[in-house]
């Protein structure tokens, strides 16, 4: 489309800023059916990345993928109690298929606890079959109706979902946690943000969890946005599926379950991180072009010298997700707003006068900050810049992080705190009591319950019992 | 699982010799929904090589991926009058979301175009934004009620949809007919199996297109195999949906579009052609593990020398995917069995003798031929075993395909041949009423017209008048 234009509001008008730049950085389109969204391929290209990352972790240490049916029987829905009153009210039903009403409705995966494990019972028999480590990359489907946006909340993501059978339940925390902290190396390494991590309260887990740990990032109109889980199920579901094994002393036990999975999510959750006035800015290691070379001529006999001097940099550059944008149809001025508004990292101009100097413009993404690098050094400077910014990308985030949370020990400083936005850091009970009281009077919830023990506040924020817990509170997406 | 079982059938007795091949080589299992499978980790492996094989070809070519919903409202889906009706009877109705009925069913996607094509409308606004070229991995759900088949035919399985938008009709006949040659050349030269491409007749074409191209296999018992297609939908989708832009000579006009898919089915088709009474056979450009090495040593002294040459030979071939198979619950009879029914190309076997005589034992799945291999030549050896193993069974696959196509001239022959299976060519007069009288009274359909005209036959096989198309006829799947 010739017609551009940048974003028309700034960043602290967040939500109508999200909206823009989901739109105009042509991440996603809206969908027929509420809450659903078309990925596009540039946002896909983010997701691809973050699947490959992800893919060779775990690939690493021994979990496959697989696949497993889209659509789960009712009865199997209903077999963990939990589970089902957790995910019942929002699931899409499946009750036709062509024009015969099926026998058993159908429930369109909001997950797939149920559905895999009914496999488990068949494929696991004896200790040799264990740790069972499965993942599959998939779409699942959830009737959201409220507060949809993109990426963020809709009826459709796509996510990745591990399930595991282990044969204790040592094996398993240790699966949930080194999981745990696979995710969060992608946060901090990959997405350049900054996470708390930790356990949720018994009230927060995951229906049908025996724990549940999480992590998640502050957003920056005040709100935390949790951005994958990783749970440790117990026997909850072996039970019921009977998912049992022969173990070496010879005695039939059920096996320990976990799951855990990241989502689609992730790419709105880098959009609110790092977007500025301008646009979407991607850390380099997740951008689908890190380097975007623009050609710079007037007239056509400047034309041939500059595209020489385009294509062999771009050679020189093959180490990156390079693209050059050789466009007739656009002005290179157009050209450098749309990248910016697609948040490419690095851009090089290339111009006559450069093609004579023997050099090269550089142009930062985060610092606009423009740099004349000469030819030889061009590699060098791309990585050297490449990995500043995302080095910068994290720092930032990090301290966004530290200046948004909050410790409070008084309920009325809660109170007035938590309306402006962050985290909250304070005692807590562990009563289910005050952690509801807590919710209905401020719309605050437990986010985190850090797995290092603390001993900063001896009370509890809410009834001034003695604190069993520091948590974290906010209120979150 | 301990207890191990070969095949009890051999592959001439085909119909179950390929449901024990699918379990017993771990490939899929049953699920719960009429027709629907898990695709069990080893299969999905052979998934994720052909989708990383044909992903780096579209992408090549300018494409890019991109995520649409899962769910289409009935009224999309109705728009395109023959799409409908094609998809209607087999579609899976979503009627209610939680506890309340929707306002309009939804179609649980069987194809995406309609879907797709509303997004296109939105996007696509002048030449500049022409080819449009995106392509989604995802799944498709077709509520398949009879010969249900793991891989062949079920009401779930994985693909990639191709949609892209042009300019011209000519711009999207060559996009279909590019598209069709790299699914030629993903047939033949990674997956080893001679097919026939070529046309659809009207009769057979995909509902909505206007040219549906095709490329098939025979499957040993006589039965043709629909691989993949492209089609040239025309402008069949884009009036409805109303798919137009400003073309440079400054006039409103309607994008052609074409759409494309492979699916899981390929799998399928890898079992069938290539498998053997030992089990699976892979081709090795597709197998997830290319080379297995197994110790042997039957006393504790034996291991550690043993496994010292395990380990330095594969780390000799860390060029191939190579599995060291050092399971010590298993004999290695047991694992040489399991390897078998597995169809791993390459085995590597080293016991404390090969270790003196600093050798290897290679053993091909193919010829199950046993070559002792000096340890320095080991990488050269495997590499040439490998490719001609590969080479020898694309050989053999076209061979069978020559030996199954016969040439047929009169309508008592044509009678004959199909009840023994294959394909048949013969001549056509290009009307359907021959075409359905020949399916009423043999079952065959024509599978392709092909591209290159021959004049080898001048009278309709049928009704004998002039023959229009040499066209080949087969029973399929």
């Amino acid at each position: 489309m010739v017609e551009q234009e940048g974003l028309t509001v700034k960043k602290d008008n967040f939500t109508e800023w999200y909206t823009q730049i989901v739109q105009k950085a042509e991440l996603a389109d809206y969908g027929p059916v509420q809450g659903s969204i078309a990925i596009r391929p540039y946002a896909y290209a983010v997701w691809e990345i973050i699947q490959k990352v992800f893919d060779e972790k775990i690939k690493k240490t021994g979990h496959m993928n697989a696949y497993f049916p889209l659509l789960i029987p009712e009865s199997f829905l209903k077999k963990e109690a939990e589970h089902f009153k957790g995910f019942d009210p929002e699931v899409f039903w499946v009750t036709h298929s062509g024009n015969n009403k099926l026998g058993e409705r159908l429930v369109v995966r909001p997950t797939s606890e149920t559905v895999i494990y009914n496999f488990y019972s068949k494929w696991i028999r004896s200790w040799r079959d264990l740790p069972l480590l499965l993942n599959q990359w998939c779409n699942v489907l959830r009737a959201e109706i409220k507060s949809t946006k993109p990426f963020i909340r809709g009826s459709e993501f796509l996510w990745q979902e591990g399930h595991t059978a282990h044969a204790t339940k040592e094996d398993a925390d240790k699966e949930m946690l080194s999981i745990l902290d696979e995710y969060v190396d992608l946060a901090e390494n990959f997405l350049a943000i900054a996470v708390l991590k930790g356990k949720k309260s018994e009230m927060e887990k995951f229906p049908g969890a025996l724990t549940t740990t999480t992590f998640e990032g502050m957003m920056p109109d005040g709100k935390a946005l949790q951005m994958g889980t990783s749970h440790n199920l117990g026997q909850n579901f072996s039970k019921p599926f009977e998912i049992k094994f022969l173990d070496k002393d010879k005695k039939e036990k059920f096996v320990w379950n976990t799951s855990w999975g990241i989502t689609t999510r992730l790419i709105g959750t880098v959009i609110m991180v790092h977007g500025d006035d301008k646009g979407l800015m991607l850390p380099p290691r997740i951008a689908p072009i890190q380097v975007v070379i623009v050609p710079v001529y007037y007239e056509d006999k400047e034309k041939k010298e500059v595209m020489k001097k385009v294509e062999t940099t771009k050679k020189e550059l093959k180490e990156f997700r390079t693209k050059v944008d050789d466009r007739t149809e656009y002005t290179p001025g157009w050209k450098f707003n749309e990248w910016e508004m697609k948040g490419v990292p690095l851009r090089i101009e290339i111009g006559p006068k450069d093609v004579k100097k023997n050099q090269v413009v550089l142009v930062r993404r985060d610092s606009k900050k423009k740099t004349f690098v000469k030819e030889k050094d061009v590699e060098k400077e791309v990585k050297s810049n490449l990995e500043s910014i995302q080095k910068g990308m994290f720092e930032k985030s990090k301290k966004e992080l530290e200046n948004m949370t909050h410790q409070v020990k008084d309920y009325s400083d809660f109170k007035e705190i938590i309306e402006k936005g962050g985290f909250i850091k304070t005692g807590w009970c562990g009563e289910q009591h005050c952690e509801e009281q807590i919710k209905l009077e401020t719309g605050a919830t437990i986010r985190i319950i850090p797995f290092k023990k603390e001993k900063i506040f001896s009370k509890c924020v809410y009834c001034n019992k003695e604190a069993k817990e520091i948590v974290y509170f906010a209120k979150a997406y």
